[in-house]
């Protein structure tokens, strides 16, 4: 019975995943969680939709409380509760209570680190004036919409053109706020190759968003009363009373480093499929682990929700004893512009490329549904192995009901597909929903 | 050069694919094509939304148009050109020229039979009465509409509440038309499992319809000008000024069997996984030939565009001398009926029951999106095998964006994927387009 304490540092999508599952298969675990923030479980890929006030209360994005946990589950969610350090030859964590300014030893079992990730912030002149925000917490969502409220910007910066920087440019756009998109490199979505990008780049031009690639961050201008007015670039000053950094995020895995855990691509903890770090009775999931990538065979970093869930899932099974791993990821991701729908998986051709694929790729428009029924339109460029004709990524832009379907090459990948297989699929078929030739088998026919 | 021209009969989705097909890989070979209606290459199933008044022009259902095959594929259609009986031992066909009653001989060195299916039409009193419709040819859709224009009818019986039946009472419902819909089996939807079909009609009498299942259509009461006022079912009598009636399809190939052509299950022309029938250089494809079913390893009758397309395809292929075959259909399907979408594919609880299996099922409800985003619903049920976990089948019904989900499952099936497998799998996620575990997922870790 002494093995029987898990403790679990982080209280978001992976710790509490994990947590969660194992409570479900072991009522004797002791198990205690430490969150820095005041919330579990919350959903930071709701915010720009809270922002935009499409969401009607913050607490709602609030999946489980820490109440719920502590009375449903029996987890012990201790918040505002932030672990400094990890002593792997004591089996314990050094704990930081916030709330009360005290630090005192916590002794675990098993142990499984789920820090999370924050934003990648520039260490520049003016990075701290108001005005300046990223989505570090879940706070952030509130502090933006207040801003917003009571200052009533009327100029936009985001810095960043991939997901976060596409969406809060919708909401800002849609808050009747000027926008400016600036990214460092070539073009907006790096994910993407560079001609699907550009579709998304001109849409979000024709609905009034001004978008500046090959621009770098370089620093701002102040007022008197310390809030942002200028945003300076390598080419330019653009005004601003309102800036979004949506620059990427890093793990939060120094203390990790320091026990003694080893890290692996962009300092994120180095976990095999079975969410194992190198130290035994020890597990990371979530933002701050690497992810494994089928097609590649090797360790990614990815900070998503959906991999978050995932990993935590496994971490518990695996944590209660069971021997269960994830197979792998594709960077599957999704996400949306006004009506313009963007999605993607696997690697793009410059992905393939890079990682020593000999391909071909296809690219096709078609419209979304029979085109009889309605007429708006999409675009589909698959990437498949040369000789064997395997998938591997596709990219998808377009109206209302296309990007879904990138789920349909998504698990065609996995399973090892080629386009002839896509092709010929059993896919659903209606006027109401696709053409009599799914766009997905449209790129598949070019393909083959 | 003598075994270079190839006959079709039939001008339709699987004639003139394969048709399509072969000219693009043999500049060289005489195809000529006989089509018994004025039209090639339609879309049905576009029909009840014509008739809904969704789709403006008539004719924007027909893909392709005899003269676009004869001057930009040098296809030589010839419609209204009926074969009455193929003479296998000679190698050519009997054609009735319909606009001209004559007949004719026409050599093949090939040959295509697709002569698609024809709607099943029971012998009863009254069948031939005015104001009752099927689905038989182009002619129908505006037939229908006219009959709707002009004869502004009241009440509406739907005979059959498939797919075509479902479609055709939305469509009446919306054109403020009252509509009865009656099935003799216990259930609307009979490939999908009782309680998802239940889903479909209550969904069906919230918006208006009146739903009478196990009930059998006997007969008609006549007005004396011919029109039918009355539908008899073995339980009561139903005004009605128009019926629709979607009982089935059956193939027309009785002059194909007459041939000395193996026929199969429902008399469809039997055909291997390469459209070859059992007489050399005769293939046949679409409505009126068998389907291989992947799950069940066994030849089932399909009469759905989206497979007669595919096998279209690839009967053409192989005519040009390639060696290709279709691994097998699961009898994926959508539909939709007013906001609720339908769609299923592989096998039901019940067929899985029948075909031999045994299986777990699941069922669970979710958001189609996040919750926090929009709380609009939909249903999943999967079915796996007992043992191995493998995914035999799915039924989802549910609020827009639901149902076209379906593929991922067809795509796992196909790809003898596990529910363990579509749990863990790297699909997409962001608040407009999914929770976070994608109610397939959520479905599948219910399964697990």
């Amino acid at each position: 019975m002494s093995k029987n304490k898990l403790v679990v540092i982080g209280g978001n999508a992976a710790g509490m995943s994990a947590a969660s599952k194992l409570r479900r298969l072991k009522k004797n675990y002791e198990i205690v969680v430490f969150e820095k923030g005041r919330h579990t479980s919350y959903a930071s890929c709701g915010m720009p939709y809270y922002i935009a006030g499409k969401i009607n209360s913050h607490s709602s994005l609030i999946a489980r409380s820490p109440e719920t946990f502590r009375e449903k589950y029996n987890i012990d969610v201790r918040t505002e509760n932030q672990v400094e350090s990890i002593n792997i030859k004591r089996k314990l964590v050094i704990v930081n209570d916030l709330a009360n300014n005290k630090t005192f030893e916590e002794k675990y079992d098993k142990l499984l680190i789920a820090s999370g990730s924050s934003p990648v912030v520039p260490q520049i002149n003016g990075i701290n004036s108001g005005g300046i925000f990223t989505f570090e917490a879940f706070r952030s969502g509130k502090e933006i919409s207040e801003f917003i409220t009571n200052n009533k910007p009327r100029k936009a910066v985001v810095v960043g053109g991939g997901y976060i920087g596409i969406e809060m440019a919708e909401t800002l756009l849609n808050l009747n706020i000027d926008v400016s998109v600036i990214d460092m490199a070539p073009q907006l979505m790096v994910s993407m190759d560079r001609e699907i990008a550009e579709i998304v780049s001109m849409q979000m031009q024709k609905d009034g968003a001004k978008v500046y690639t090959d621009e770098s961050l370089k620093g701002f201008d102040v007022t008197s009363d310390g809030n942002v007015s200028v945003v300076i670039t390598d080419k330019q000053k653009i005004s601003a009373d309102i800036v979004i950094l949506g620059m990427g995020r890093k793990p939060n895995t120094k203390f990790v480093g320091e026990a003694g855990i080893e890290l692996g691509v962009k300092n994120a903890v180095r976990v095999n499929q079975k969410l194992e770090t190198n130290i035994t009775d020890i597990w990371a999931a979530g933002d701050c682990a690497e992810s494994y990538n089928l097609l590649t065979n090797s360790q990614n970093y990815i900070a998503l929700g959906t991999v978050a869930n995932k990993q935590g899932l496994v971490a518990g099974l695996n944590i209660a004893g069971q021997s269960e791993y994830i197979k792998g990821v594709l960077g599957t991701a999704i996400t949306k512009f006004n009506n313009l729908e963007i999605a993607r998986t696997g690697l793009s051709e410059k992905e393939a490329k890079s990682a020593g694929f000999e391909f071909v790729t296809a690219q096709i428009e078609s419209t979304v549904v029979a085109s009889y029924y309605d007429k708006k339109k999409m675009t589909v460029k698959l990437v498949a192995e040369k000789n064997t004709g395997r998938l591997l990524g596709a990219q998808i832009v377009g109206s209302l009901g296309a990007a879904k379907r990138i789920d349909v090459v998504a698990t065609s990948i996995f399973s090892k597909l080629t386009a002839k297989d896509l092709m010929l699929m059993d896919l659903s078929y209606a006027p109401p929903f696709s053409p009599v030739w799914d766009p997905l088998q449209i790129a598949a026919r070019k393909l083959v």
